[in-house]
């Protein structure tokens, strides 16, 4: 067998053991039974070992050592052989033993971190997320980096991601959002007190089936399913599943789950299967996968149009709260901007402050210039400054994300990032699309969803994040494209 | 680390590879969309591969050697050194291109297997089958016998189960039970029409809940799903699952499968979770676990108090087919005996002659005295033989199961080892629990649990099907146990 084939081969492997790892977390996450979770982390863990292993085997470095020089590949082949490459290059610098610590710190600090949020204490969480803190920090030596130590962390999530690009990026971000949303507070408020009434839970997972077909999100190639955080898992392109979760009393949460969670879905669903396992086969980075997501959730969710094919549906089957709320109304609703403490449940505007904090916190923790033991102090103090509001309690504050205690430092920026690929993306596809508006508003978004595939999906990781970028769109990341965007659609919303 | 501990760890590991396994196959019977079948076959195959790996390399075998001659091990380690190097010989003995070989020619002859049933020709299957069979009979070779080739399939089902023996015990079965069933034959037949009128799908599926609460089924450590062949799964004692069936025109579905899976999970349920991954943690052999589904199914539930019990209740949630069938109706109509073409639907008595039917012709094709190519009309003619009934077609007759495409031969006798004991185990235990039959009748079965628990379930491995029904009984399995349990029931039922 030729050594490519074999290299094929090898990488489907590692794409089974990782897949295999994603169903058991799934199962964990949607149907595990309560006394079965102690095994089952063990379980996990040991495939995480066995993963590690096989990824970073003699065999491995030396297929990879091989094709590495080989000049008869395609430009397809040779973006595979380069990107796992440089991952081989990653993983093998990790020993099992540091592995198999971080592996153990991360069991125990998702513990602590469940225990803190009982005690509603961030002290109890200190201690376990300082050693997490300690071997990010050791991670970023044995990783190596060249401008910022946190660019070592970054690159896991977004390759090829700068510090340095994304602290000018947020400060920018900083500068032009305070102000947009001081003025936007300045404005007779909305009223969107209707989506927090009851709305039966039975007629509203109907709903979110509903859109998710409609948005071309492929039922025999993944399910929706419940689970206390919604997320989207792939087992390979051909099963794709999304989780959703259903409060009776507040009707956003089902709605821009499944919305978001399409998005992603979308992306995984649109991957070459004839590439599995393969970086071709692959979303190019948390960045682009959160792109995806946002465009469907904010560009189009929660756009008028959408809610013109969308809404007659809606009033009808929730008579009860929505026969006398406009659709303006309702729309206006789904778009109100209000600085809160939770960040999976901001709006759209002030969300990135959400993002901003954690940042500048986890810069802060890997440079050494701030302190585990002081970052419920610190937490607090950046909400009142960027979002005026005083934290009541640590579980509504520094407690709220599980990711720190997942050890996922470097992932938080992706989330803005995704939005403002968004903008970017949205703009150049109503460019490229004529009448896309009018087609939203007749519920078919299958024109766009075609224009993702082609112009995203289909090319896996052969083009970095800022490459596809510029081949999609003409140019960089270019946080304009947001601002233009909230300023339309925010000054209409708000009459500003 | 001492080798004992190195040892156990190792094993460990091995049990977390088969139990992702068991998930990866359960999310297949449960949850899978549709396109996601083929990737997910090559995920368990790849896992596959690496269990064989991880159970058969060189730590394993050093750690065994040294171990097997540790004469300072204690009754319960010395038992799982021995199970454990037996297992490790066993398995070296095939080689990674065997055993590829051989999944392949599964995966394969399920694929024609489906096809045949679709097409109703058996000849669609048979060179598959022919193939497995092959396999087989290599695979007898390569393990080695002494008494009898088919002994060396046996032993992965039912270790140390002899050939002969099982040849000689079913002889009898034949001699007493052909008699026997065509004596109530000659009976007045009794009516169960009422099983198959419309039961609500829902309210059937609420009932086996409870049914399988009131037994002792801790839904703490497990969860009940539907799948098209209902069957339990084990991912450790702390996670067993059970699915069923539930078909609206047939209450009988719903309600043995719930009993009996119900039955092989309480022995799951109480094997000891210390022993996570070593024999003394596992089940003794597939003879025994059928015992315990059998005891639950059919001693227990298929019995007169039990439904004294559970009647009440039934009859509340199914008023419009059984307000007016008394009790002692129900009773029969669950008892009926009556010749069938499917094993998985047959009554208590004649079920044993389709496993009888299955063993000859596993016997014959190991022999070499039967030809695959023939299977059909030597089943249909052993149909008419034992069961006096003409098969319409391939469906109904040699294609029913699915064991011979999954390479199972060797396992069908266990069911009917598993009745035997069950009948045994069940007398002893009337004996030990004073008023056990007024204790069923008030729903309460917490004291033959207790006694399951006690007797059979804590020793997982530590004792084979037979050392352990001695120890239970105080003598070998005895088939008489079956046929006075089966003389006084439909004596009583059919007054003979």
């Amino acid at each position: 067998m030729k050594a490519y084939q074999q290299y094929q081969q090898k990488l489907q492997k590692v794409a089974d053991i990782e897949h295999a790892i994603a169903v058991l977390s799934w199962d964990q996450e949607t149907y595990l039974p309560a006394k079965g979770a102690n095994q089952r982390s063990q379980q996990i863990t040991t495939l995480a070992g066995i993963l590690h292993e096989t990824a970073t085997d003699t065999q491995m470095g030396d297929l990879l050592g091989t094709l590495k020089d080989d000049t008869s590949l395609n430009e397809w082949e040779r973006c595979n052989i380069t990107k796992s490459y440089d991952d081989y290059v990653r993983q093998s610098k990790f020993t099992t033993d540091f592995v198999m610590r971080q592996s153990k710190a991360i069991a125990d600090a998702y513990h602590a971190w469940m225990q803190a949020r009982e005690a509603n204490s961030f002290a109890v969480f200190a201690p376990s997320l300082d050693t997490i803190v300690q071997l990010k920090r050791e991670t970023c030596d044995i990783v190596g980096y060249t401008e910022h130590p946190y660019d070592a962390l970054l690159d896991e999530y977004e390759p090829k991601g700068r510090t340095v690009v994304i602290t000018r990026l947020f400060e920018s971000v900083r500068q032009q959002m305070v102000d947009f949303v001081r003025e936007i507070a300045g404005r007779p408020q909305v009223d969107d007190s209707f989506m927090y009434k009851h709305y039966n839970k039975d007629r509203q997972w109907q709903l979110g089936l509903n859109l998710l077909k409609q948005m071309g999100y492929d039922f025999e190639a993944g399910r929706q399913d419940l689970s206390t955080h919604p997320f989207t898992t792939s087992f390979g392109s051909q099963d794709v599943r999304v989780t959703t979760r259903v409060a009776e009393n507040d009707f956003n949460e089902m709605i821009w789950s499944c919305l978001h969670e399409g998005g992603h879905a979308l992306y995984e669903q649109g991957l070459n299967p004839n590439y599995y396992g393969l970086p071709t086969g692959k979303a190019t980075s948390l960045g682009i996968h959160e792109s995806q997501s946002r465009l469907w959730e904010n560009n189009v969710g929660r756009s008028l149009p959408y809610w013109k094919a969308n809404y007659a549906l809606t009033q009808q089957m929730f008579p009860e709260n929505l026969a006398s709320v406009s659709l303006d109304g309702f729309y206006k609703a789904m778009n109100k901007v209000q600085p809160s403490f939770i960040r999976t449940s901001a709006d759209e505007l002030t969300y990135h402050f959400h993002i901003l904090i954690r940042f500048e916190i986890e810069k802060g923790l890997i440079e050494g210039t701030m302190a585990t033991k002081d970052l419920a102090e610190i937490w607090n103090a950046k909400y009142k400054e960027y979002l005026g509001i005083d934290v009541p309690n640590d579980k509504m504050g520094v407690l709220q994300d599980i990711h720190w205690s997942h050890g996922s430092l470097g992932y938080f920026p992706t989330y803005s990032l995704g939005s403002f690929y968004a903008a970017q993306f949205f703009a150049k596809a109503t460019n490229d699309i004529p009448n896309l508006e009018s087609q939203i508003e007749q519920g078919n978004t299958s024109n766009l969803l075609t224009w993702l595939r082609t112009n995203i999906h289909q090319y896996g990781m052969l083009y970095t994040s800022e490459e596809l970028c510029e081949r999609v769109t003409g140019e960089p990341l270019n946080f304009d494209y947001f601002m233009a965007y909230a300023r339309q659609k925010y000054g209409h919303i708000y009459t500003l």
